[in-house]
């Protein structure tokens, strides 16, 4: 057997490396912090020594927390990045909570601050008991336990999830906060298996275009979902980032439709019943649907378009200084891949193409970034996300001119952050 | 600007599926839960009506918990799943915990069940008052504060990490918990500045071929690292899974080395120094060497190398049943991608290529997947890795022929897990 010696590595690169000049990039920040620099020139320790010298960090003094151990948390110096709870609403059983995006990075968005919405409170199940029927028009109706749904052929992907509520005060009431305007978007590891698996063991018959999925909460939740989408990318999720579902995203089973609006993947899933036509249920004739200029209402509005949204800076984040920044996004659409994103520094005029985190996934969130150089002077900031279909997402005007303003949904426009003086992101539209 | 209706949703597949006999596939499970179906008919509800059915789930009756905001936590059901603390060490200081990779799906480790090393216990570091310092052969040194580094570009990966002690229970006295055995090992989605970034804002003088990479713990954990690595793919990372590191993870900024072993991706990261030679620390000297047969110690064997394990089922994991089962498990490289995974349900005698889930990333784990029926009668069930060089996951035997049984480090040799008749596994060399 072959033993590699780590004198092989790979894809060497010379150790002498040319400077780029990114000390005169970073300006004012990084050269004010170096002047410290004597004082941590003194502070240089050695871990072969003793000696400590007199401004030693206490946490290199003292041995750290022994406790580690069972299930982590957060640092209690980031315990203020948390879900903030929607307001007003008629009651706190038909709620929702939105994701931190101002505070957090990449794609992944962690199980703790996964965005939350319920519509008869969050249910206590207990696996052991749970049951999920499919019936209908099938050739023989299936009664799962747990244990027999995970005995099935499983796969794990990564997509994002967005309420098709997300944005909604945009259309017509903007706010000032990034994590109550677009925190109704998350992004997990999903596994579980393949709807169509499930299909096929238990034989759709002739004329069956539909599915009805509804969900074991006290709102009993269902929607009707095409046929077509459900043997193509629909999944049975029992697990999310690794772990089990967490109760307020439908454990222990939920529906997941990648790209579909948030709804439409019913947590708690306990029934899925095949028909040939929709069922016509609340959250698809009274909820769910958009109304037009002309009257008419738009219904059935599965997909969610693609859509971008600059979280640094962001209003509600922190705010920036003159000199090197990075603006950084997400990006997003129920289509497919994001092909690219522009971002614009100057309020849309211009547009310089972003870089993007790979690898990028379809109907996944994608991480864009620009590195920006800001004079300190009032400037306006926006991205637009272009998907593999080649859309490319709308401003506010085309949106509100193509579908007026009595939308509660879908809302999906460029977004415009002003940054001011002192470095703080506005919504432009609040 | 184009109005997308939802009844263009794409890749359109007829809605009439012909069954492909899953239903004999999965035999006895899912013919025993059907016979419970007329209970379940039963119990049937409609969203339409007030008229609950005798037997409805209690969580359908009552409304949910409404307060499932802020931080989110696991279900009380999953409260078992947890990191287990390492048995037998000199002082809980110097420890580690266990990640449950045997109650684990898909690919990402949640933050909370990260596998834990620490050589001074966790820190306790407030961001505010925590300094990077990047010196010695450079043209400029620079003293970083957290948000210094936060303005520099950068970009988010998913990579595994391993400790390079991850199965050294395995060399001379093997273990019947995969937990126990092969737990120091998680992946995560991480999100830093690239180390070539800083290291070309500094400039690297000639001459410099290592850094040396120092923690803030109370060990002063230091590392020295090839400078080829630092300039290849090396990242100073403050995110992982979107959110601020976690204490344990070095919080609030760590070195993250991709496919090297854990403890040189140093954690609570206070320095790196850049010099012409290695520094020949305690923890790569009287540490993480290995002990050859001839007398000779291997030093600095930095890469992971290619290895893969059976999660499901595994020794301390749930027993299985007869009939359908979904054989599952990881692999990984510390030198790359994953090329192929095989599977054997005959002790190695015979193997089978698995399903990979996609996407098949570089030095990150990959989830690999193999359907299969069990008659219920003992068998050996094993794993192979083979990577994007070739290299294949040794035996056993082999491992122990070229290293010998005194190294405490980098066992990678292909597990073998016994199957009883009564469904439960353990390790075969136990």
């Amino acid at each position: 057997m072959p033993d590699r010696h780590v004198q092989n590595v790979r894809r060497q690169r010379p150790a002498a490396v040319p400077r780029r000049g990114f000390l005169e990039m970073v300006s004012g920040g990084l050269l004010a912090a170096s002047a410290s620099l004597t004082r941590a020139r003194a502070a240089e320790t050695s871990s072969q020594s003793d000696n400590l010298p007199p401004n030693t960090p206490q946490w290199m003094k003292d041995p750290g927390d022994a406790d580690y151990k069972g299930y982590g948390q957060p640092s209690k110096f980031a315990n203020s990045i948390k879900r903030i709870e929607a307001k007003g609403r008629p009651s706190p059983l038909s709620s929702f909570s939105f994701t931190p995006l101002q505070d957090l990075r990449g794609i992944i968005t962690p199980n703790g601050l996964f965005y939350e919405r319920d519509h008869g409170g969050v249910p206590t199940i207990n696996p052991d008991e749970h049951r999920l029927m499919i019936h209908g028009l099938v050739e023989q109706s299936l009664l799962l336990t747990m244990d027999d749904l995970m005995r099935f052929p499983s796969v794990s992907h990564i997509h994002f999830l967005e309420c098709s509520g997300n944005s909604s005060a945009e259309w017509t009431k903007p706010t000032n906060s990034i994590q109550a305007s677009y925190g109704l978007l998350s992004c997990s590891e999903w596994t579980g298996v393949r709807l169509s698996t499930l299909l096929d063991a238990v034989g759709v018959r002739p004329g069956a275009k539909w599915i009805l999925a509804e969900g074991a909460d006290a709102a009993g939740m269902d929607r009707s979902v095409p046929m077509q989408k459900a043997m193509d990318d629909a999944l049975i999720v029992y697990a999310q980032n690794g772990e089990p579902l967490r109760p307020e995203q439908g454990y222990p089973v939920r529906l997941l439709l990648p790209g579909f609006e948030g709804n439409m993947s019913v947590k708690w899933l306990r029934r899925i019943k095949v028909g040939a036509q929709p069922w016509m249920t609340r959250e698809e004739t009274s909820q769910y649907t958009d109304l037009m200029p002309d009257g008419t209402a738009r219904m059935f509005t599965f997909v969610m378009d693609a859509k971008s949204i600059i979280t640094h800076p962001a209003p509600g984040g922190k705010s920036i200084r003159p000199g090197t920044n990075e603006i950084s996004g997400l990006a997003w659409s129920g289509y497919g891949k994001i092909s690219r994103v522009d971002a614009s520094v100057d309020g849309g005029r211009s547009w310089t193409t972003a870089t993007l985190d790979t690898p990028v996934l379809s109907r996944c969130l994608t991480r864009f970034r620009l590195p920006w150089s800001w004079d300190g002077k009032p400037v306006a900031l926006a991205s637009r996300a272009i998907d593999e279909t080649n859309y490319v997402q709308p401003t506010r005007g085309q949106l509100i001119e193509a579908r007026g303003t009595h939308s509660r949904y879908h809302y999906n426009a460029i977004a415009l952050w002003n940054i001011g003086a002192d470095g703080t992101a506005s919504n432009a539209y609040a």
